[in-house]
């Protein structure tokens, strides 16, 4: 008998609203606090209690009648949910100063995200260290990927560079693409992308400023 | 008689798509087209050219029949729609790794953004300057957002900080904030806030990683 595993595609709205929880409910925990109900973490948030309580079901952790869920358990379910409770090897590529930013953001480690090594075409920048990871040559991806048996790349690079470097992280078998060029990539299907375009949020800001003013 | 703006809110999809349209047609006049119709940037993007259509016609970009929209009109269209054509003066809170990557990146002047003064607690920053803009106290926000006239805000500073850092912002006449904070910010009604968390984003990537694997 064959277990085929089968994960319904968790909605992006849900999936962009839990680390949100995360960030509330570590600071109702330092505030002292053990449990939290659905209610409050919508008041919180802005959000309707059915929606956090959707929200919520997905990650599979349940809540008691009256007193909410329990925070800790809460948190765990989500990181869980998230991977970030595990170690995700990554590597990125463009060490300009938005990688150095990133490799540095000391943050990301606590979603499980770790840099093991960076990549740049700036031979000053090869052989040396950025926040501790060794910098490499950009051709070196596709060897390396595939020895370390990396998922997870991040680009950094300028735009025009973004396709070379995408088209080397899936040569060696990188599985999901984080984008900060700000440009299309194309990618075989069975690879996931998430583009953290900042120029698209910049867009929301700067025409919405203008429709209130 | 009274003349009132009124502009209806364009959908979020359609001001996240716009900034990609902008770096496609970049591309293509870079390759020498001059013009180009809404079914080949519908190709390029991997979009419906209804959807094309539809998102420049908020911009009031107009194309013609057969051979579609000049891109310079287009590209210069799409801009003055987000504002991105003028000078858009802004505050920048938190002088860390991720603030100073913001100031050094110089993409964002190409989009209006112009950061003419930071801010942060640390004694050792006050009073000098990061890639040419100069750092003031974080106390001093509201006072010299008033003087200037500043709209936009952008906060960089750690989760703990950034409420009051938001509150300092509003209090001298912000009217539009840029928040990098994993954390929720409470606002008046009338202020615009755009939350660029990379946190969300990483969620979205590694739950999408798993959800193929």
């Amino acid at each position: 008998m064959n277990l085929i595993k089968t994960y319904k595609a968790t909605p992006e709205p849900t999936l962009r609203r839990l680390p949100r929880y995360v960030h509330l409910l570590n600071k109702l925990r330092l505030d002292g606090l053990t449990e939290v109900s659905s209610t409050i973490i919508a008041n919180e948030m802005n959000l309707d209690p059915t929606q956090v309580r959707k929200d919520i079901e997905y990650t599979g952790v349940t809540g008691k009648p009256k007193t909410g869920y329990n925070i800790e358990e809460l948190i765990k379910g989500i990181k869980g949910f998230l991977s970030w409770n595990k170690i995700n090897d990554a590597f990125i590529a463009g060490v300009g100063s938005l990688g150095t930013a990133m490799l540095g953001y000391t943050r990301f480690k606590e979603y499980g995200l770790n840099y093991v090594a960076a990549f740049d075409n700036d031979q000053m920048k090869i052989g040396t260290k950025v926040h501790n990871v060794p910098i490499f040559s950009i051709d070196k991806i596709p060897d390396l990927a595939k020895k370390m048996k990396i998922k997870i790349g991040v680009i950094t690079v300028p735009a025009f560079a973004a396709q070379t470097v995408a088209d080397h992280m899936i040569a060696g078998g990188i599985k999901a693409i984080w984008n900060f060029a700000p440009i299309q990539i194309k990618l075989p299907e069975n690879v996931v992308l998430e583009n953290a375009q900042l120029t698209q949020s910049l867009a929301v800001l700067t025409r919405r400023l203008f429709e209130i003013d």
